[in-house]
């Protein structure tokens, strides 16, 4: 038997029938969906071939749980991960990539939390070390709310030396730190960027740092003694397409 | 007896000697802590005739769990809760101030990330409906490392009524949503400006929209159907600290 993985919601559903139908199983509904949101979930999915259930809400509670799946489901095969030679054919077509980087996050709730916010911004990949560091687990897949299934994560067994790849390939790499003399907006982040984040508390390692382009610091203006990594990689991730969107692009 | 806060970590601890002296019960300090960062808290500490206990790493871990607390505790009395009246007391004096806004948030660890991100931001306080919304509550504050201690939530009966109240002291209220004409950083968020997010899923209710002066989008270019609402916010909080940035203040 084939692994397949869940999503849901309309959005999630409706962008994996748009993008990848191929990777699409399954479509579920509930029997009592019948609107015009629902009905072109329905043929987007019959026109690509694939099959459609109806099936009761119950159903669903019981196999998802308590999630706003707004009665639409699919079970798809899962996004392959990447190795660094996926990573580096992805960007010989990619338009100004933004890729992110998780150096040494522990907890695979902000490593989901890190996949969500990435998705919603457009990241090409997030890329994490293979050793000391959240993997995708299951927990990670559910915080991501079904980023996992279309933004890639490639575990690198040597981050320093894989992001001196991303540099030979033309990206700049900037890194996070609360003592960088300059802001984020001040540095420009409008072409292909590797923006990377270290762990909550210790923050990015020595190589890591070294490697790094630039270093900018995001708001600390609190008593805590850090933003978490996912509202930090959203902003960071805000700031580049800002940039990007005040330059029309 | 009193009942007391604890809050941890070196920078959560130096914050509150510093700013609020008075509301800090006792200071312990891990008997192996005999830094220059350790001895500036203690310190502190005496000066404003704290008392400061020497205890071993495993109490502090019995009582706080698996935490990085830096070897640096507090005791503290909580901050106590605002009323709308304290809010409109402390706009009299505040400067530009931001607020946020959470509109039905349900979840308190949701509550808690928003907290902790606008504390981080500077936000003067957090402002939720008093119903059918996440309160202050132990898992808030958890999830919060400390903000809770410094960022007051003010829980108002009449959330659109509070808005009014808001616009008449001089702010701008600004509202995300999915599907504004306009991105963040096309309005100007320079002055004092009230941000409102609401629930994930179901959005901002149709009352509060009714009574923003702006509603903005944030990214949403992947497959997942939201921000989280600590992300959304933690974007926000930084557009609005970027443009006062940018404009030099």
């Amino acid at each position: 038997m084939k692994h397949v993985e869940t999503i849901y919601g309309i959005h999630a559903v409706r962008a994996m029938l748009t993008r990848h139908p191929e990777r699409v199983v399954t479509v579920r509904l509930t029997d009592t969906r019948d609107d015009p949101r629902a009905r072109e979930i329905e043929e987007l999915a019959r026109k690509s071939g694939r099959t459609v259930q109806r099936v009761d809400a119950r159903s669903l509670k019981q196999t998802l749980g308590d999630v706003t799946h707004q009665g639409v489901v699919a079970d798809i095969e899962p996004l392959p991960p990447w190795s660094e030679d996926d990573l580096l054919t992805a960007l010989t077509s990619a338009n100004d990539p933004l890729l992110l980087v998780l150096d040494g996050v522990q907890d695979p709730h902000n490593l989901g939390a890190c996949l969500r916010t990435a998705d919603a911004c457009g990241a090409l990949a997030v890329i994490v070390p293979k050793d000391r560091a959240a993997q995708l687990n299951p927990t990670a897949r559910k915080v991501a709310v079904g980023a996992a299934e279309s933004t890639p994560v490639v575990a690198v067994t040597n981050l320093a030396r894989a992001l001196k790849l991303l540099k030979d390939a033309g990206l700049w790499v900037v890194g996070a730190d609360a003592d960088a003399p300059k802001l984020a907006h001040e540095v420009d982040l409008k072409g292909g960027v590797v923006l990377v984040l270290g762990a909550e508390g210790s923050g990015l390692r020595q190589l890591t740092r070294q490697t790094c382009d630039f270093i900018v610091r995001l708001p600390q203006l609190g008593t805590v003694e850090s933003l978490n990594v996912s509202v930090a990689a959203g902003m960071l991730l805000y700031e580049a397409l800002r940039q990007r969107s005040a330059a029309g692009r």
